[in-house]
């Protein structure tokens, strides 16, 4: 069963590791890339807007610090959108602030995991990730099923 | 780091084979246990209305046919609700309808998994949950942090 991941992460570094720890096949999940955040909400508002759900992503990763508007208000963004409402978003980000953490479960994030730490702290992190929501969960297929 | 979860489960037997497959030693996670989900909305509303925001779970396990309110409605409930939004929710039921999985997900839920399958699936479900929810991810540890 494939699924479709966007990853919306500014530095390309950071983007590398993540796939490196991710370590997915490509025909259990189909990853996209977005290097701001206001470029990704405007692709998936199109995107809903044109009734492409089965372009739109089944699960979002996040980073918090992004040039232009940045994650905390991507995430609002999103979780207010009556059609991208549905897309689970899981923030990755260096902050362990509290109220980061708070803010963004209260903003609706489906999920919040840090990215610093060690080599093998942050594979682990990521091979969480990739267990629970591109294998355990069920994910929305189409944003518009009612 | 030691986890509170509370478990909204009616069934004894599930509620064991969920024990059983979490496997967690009593320092990493706290578990607590509740058969109905009006009795659990009105102990969490009256926790966090005393202040008593220690004593709140930091992540709900929920079963979506309860008797009673059923679990569809007690997420809604629990995420319309100012102080309790905050905790994540994850849905752990049989049902694998397309319309649960987007109403749930519409509705604020933060993950949804089936305990439907053989033992060696709810096995690795259940520790996907565990590697995720009560390792990997950060959760909020005070439902009023601001």
């Amino acid at each position: 069963m494939e699924r479709r991941l966007l990853i919306i992460e500014d530095s390309k570094e950071d983007y590398a590791a993540i796939l490196r720890a991710l370590d997915c096949r490509a025909d259990e999940v189909q990853i996209s890339h977005s290097t701001d955040g206001d470029g990704a909400l405007e692709t998936l508002t199109d995107l809903a807007t044109a009734g492409k759900i089965g372009k739109l992503p089944q699960i979002i990763v996040l980073d918090l610090n992004l040039p232009g508007t940045g994650g905390r208000d991507i995430l609002v963004e999103l979780k207010r959108d009556a059609l991208l409402k549905i897309i689970p978003v899981v923030v990755l980000t260096t902050s362990t602030n509290p109220r980061d953490i708070a803010d963004c479960y209260r903003n609706g994030v489906n999920g919040y995991c840090v990215k610093g730490g060690d080599r093998t702290t942050f594979v682990e992190t990521m091979q969480a990730f990739k267990r629970f929501w591109l294998q355990a969960a069920l994910l929305p297929n189409r944003a518009d099923e009612r």
